[in-house]
């Protein structure tokens, strides 16, 4: 007897979270890309439409932490842009100096590079012997 | 017989697929959010890291093109940010004058603003009745 009021609360619901979702801005994980320049380990971070003054960086011994924000776009047709706070934690993906990151934002790209702890010794790779491990 | 000449030639298949997935650039589609403030409509497209001199933008009447690219990162260790030749043509939430198209790039986000044909007057709603429509 009650499953047409039950049925018509979980339309509401269901009505109620599409709404949410419509509602909420896009989450926030800005693209990530860790490269390597023999001294050096850089961080690049998408973050396009983000001011300077909103951006944090952090470091403890092991990871980075970058957050910053951009406001939504305001009178929205369509939406996809991500909008509102974000906030990444990133690994280093080897050993780095402490406090030697310096930070530029350069046309919505936000680049950290921090000196290696074992800067790499590159090697040419002309006239090298090649070595082939056995199965 | 043959089977486990199939299984390995499968296995190698598998392998293969996997390293060109590895190896090919992120597929590089840039957000885009569509605004209106009653005269214009603006379309803004997030483009990190593209150069103003790669970036074109054809309008026919219904739609608009975006095209650019951006280099791959080089020496990458962990590689998330989509690199290459992007193009998204995009149609417009509704009709603008055709040639009004205005673009600027500033911090990676790309803004074109168009006339609309059919601006809207604003009204303040202040102290107008609500309508309610029946179910």
């Amino acid at each position: 007897m009650n499953e047409p009021v039950l049925a018509r609360l979980h339309h509401l619901m269901t009505l109620r979270e599409e709404v949410e979702t419509l509602s909420s801005p896009v989450p926030w994980t800005p693209a990530a890309d860790w490269t390597d320049d023999d001294a050096h380990l850089c961080l690049q971070l998408d973050v396009p439409g983000v001011d300077a003054e909103s951006l944090e960086v952090q470091e403890d011994g092991e990871t980075v932490t970058v957050a910053g924000q951009r406001p939504a776009s305001e009178r929205l047709l369509r939406g996809e842009r991500p909008s509102g706070i974000f906030r990444r934690t990133l690994t280093f993906p080897e050993p780095v100096r402490p406090q030697s990151g310096q930070a530029s934002l350069v046309h919505g790209v936000l680049t950290i590079r921090f000196e290696k702890r074992h800067p790499t010794i590159s090697v040419p790779s002309s006239d090298l012997g090649r070595e082939e491990q056995g199965e």
